[in-house]
């Protein structure tokens, strides 16, 4: 069950369509917003589909901004991070015929669209906004507004960065949508906001300010939804990125959570001397702190296998449904419907504060 | 053992000294560095310890800017926040002297020094630093350069915010200096860093670094000292509060935590639905979190009984020492020497990350 589409999204990744453009390829597999036509000269004539097929997408893949306007695009997203960070000259030119055409900029890129000049002159004058999705916008203090939220909130929590918990956010959502419920994902980095179109990079707010951005997505998320799936961030193990992981544990107001992890990751991500936890301490840690304010059970585990052979991974799915009691799969190699189905009838509001 | 002075402060706090001046009082009482006069036209002539015998200082009490230079102040502290947060004309005028004398401005307001063009252009001309406070300066990611800081940590952790954890910190750190050991106090919040001269308003830092800033002013407080107390902030249980609580629990690297709490609040600061947890129970939470990343244990309990009687307090020291078996005293009420006394054995080093 699709949310009507907000964006028509032009995707600009030029001469790396094919190879490069993961941020593309995200946006194009699992955004609710549609893609109408994606720039690349290379690839121009052909379809997302003759070029990569897994992405399930027909849009046509054209030579330049100027060509892709016939599709009636709202936006223009920049689905290539470039080299080095500067933005090429010729990329500037297919921004600024976007911005004369009115359409939307939507960048993650480490430069700000709204600090370069002849962006925000041209944007005044045509009417076009910039939107840098890594900077946050202006966000009050945790209200517990979160606590009124009227549907299940489902967050996702890790073992460490980088495991795979917007995958895993995006994957539980679909097979939500698929068997009728009203899933949203609420964004809370770069890369899933460019793919929901909507979102907040929590770990950018300043930290007095990052358990109200949590809530502030999730409300918004709530709208017009049956169920939310939030996009979690670091690990509750992590020294340096654990306070946002929590500000997304109580700001977020989660009903469930799903555990998400690598096992083949030998340590944390930056090489700190703190060994991965056992999955059974995680779920204890992130279940103890979440009853301190409002209970949340972890539900299940969502594995990233994706640098085991078959047989690897199902032995140690086993082997972690064992250890947890609790529903295990990994949701890219097996799909997300068995897990789904496993954990949804425990995806119900939960409004009980501490007693 | 007091530390070499770095400033000589010269504190404003015009018609209000007697009255309003909380952070003048704070700086005057707990400060390492020297208050050489206070400005206030009404109780010029006077000492300190004329008008408020219990901040033990025979500071003398000045008319005006001008008449404290004689005393060879570095630094003007502003040590009021004025009512409604605008700077009164009097004021003005009497910041710009100082910085006309080439003193550094050390401000705690919300309006900044450095976004005022008249103090900013002065201060250009004569070299005066202008110093707020609340503004973080630039802070790396945590790198794990606390795990190496040669001298130990003690970390007061809280039930809530506002409950006396600076205080605690200030009293615990006092002891240790009278007891021959060279304790320094790590400010993570603006009073405690206009009472200290130095440390990062931790809740001011974009959340990815907050646990980047707390390594930063351990590093530093741990120069040419023994023990090295830390400012806690917020509380682990509090919706809003937790993430710069963990970014400092992480972030620090505390070889022990010190709970400071105040038995008389009803409910968590803010109104959240979230009650008082037992002290046991946060013992606990904080061990657990800690022992996750790096064990520290909770090695006593301040009470801030501000609010009970005598006997009321006493009963109340004598509950949690039975609930926490850990020792337990206000330090306040009964000074911080028995509390002091009781946990020093357990102020050493901790090296051991998770095994």
């Amino acid at each position: 069950m699709r949310q009507s589409p907000k964006r028509r999204y032009l995707v600009l990744a030029p001469h790396e369509f094919s190879t490069n453009a993961k941020t593309a390829h995200g946006v194009i597999r699992y955004s609710q917003d549609e893609t109408v036509a994606v720039v690349d000269p290379e690839c121009a004539g052909r379809t997302v589909h003759d070029v990569l097929p897994y992405l399930h997408s027909r849009a046509p893949i054209v030579p330049d901004v100027k060509s892709g306007l016939k599709y009636s695009p709202t936006s223009l997203l920049i689905g290539v991070a470039p080299v080095g960070g500067a933005l090429p000259p010729a990329w500037r030119s297919e921004i600024l015929r976007a911005i004369e055409a009115k359409l939307e900029i939507v960048s993650g890129l480490h430069e700000l669209l709204r600090e370069d000049p002849e962006f925000t002159t041209a944007a005044k004058r045509t009417g076009s906004r910039l939107w840098d999705v890594r900077v946050p916008p202006h966000v009050p203090l945790f209200s517990g507004a979160a606590y009124n939220v009227g549907v299940p909130i489902l967050l996702t929590v890790g073992s460490d960065c980088a495991v795979g918990k917007l995958t895993a956010s995006l994957e539980i959502a679909r097979a939500a949508n698929e068997r009728g419920r009203r899933a949203k994902v609420a964004a809370t980095g770069q890369t899933g906001i460019m793919i929901t179109g909507r979102g907040i990079c929590i770990d950018r707010v300043i930290a007095d300010f990052a358990p109200g951005a949590a809530e502030m997505v999730v409300v918004e998320a709530a709208k017009n939804s049956d169920l939310v799936v939030v996009e979690g961030q670091g690990g509750i193990n992590h020294p340096a990125y654990a306070p946002v992981t929590l500000a997304l544990l109580f700001g977020s107001a989660p009903d469930a959570l799903l555990l998400v992890g690598d096992p083949t990751r030998p340590s944390l991500e930056g090489g700190f001397p703190t060994p991965r936890l056992p999955w059974r301490r995680l779920v204890e840690l992130y279940e103890s702190l979440a009853s301190a304010v409002k209970p949340a059970s972890v539900v299940g585990i969502a594995l990233n296998t994706f640098r085991m052979t078959s047989q690897e991974a199902q032995n140690e799915l086993e082997r972690v449904r064992a250890e947890t009691s609790l529903p295990a799969d990994d949701v890219v190699r097996n799909g997300p419907y068995a897990l789904y189905d496993e954990i949804a009838p425990q995806l119900k509001k939960h409004r009980q504060l501490v007693a």
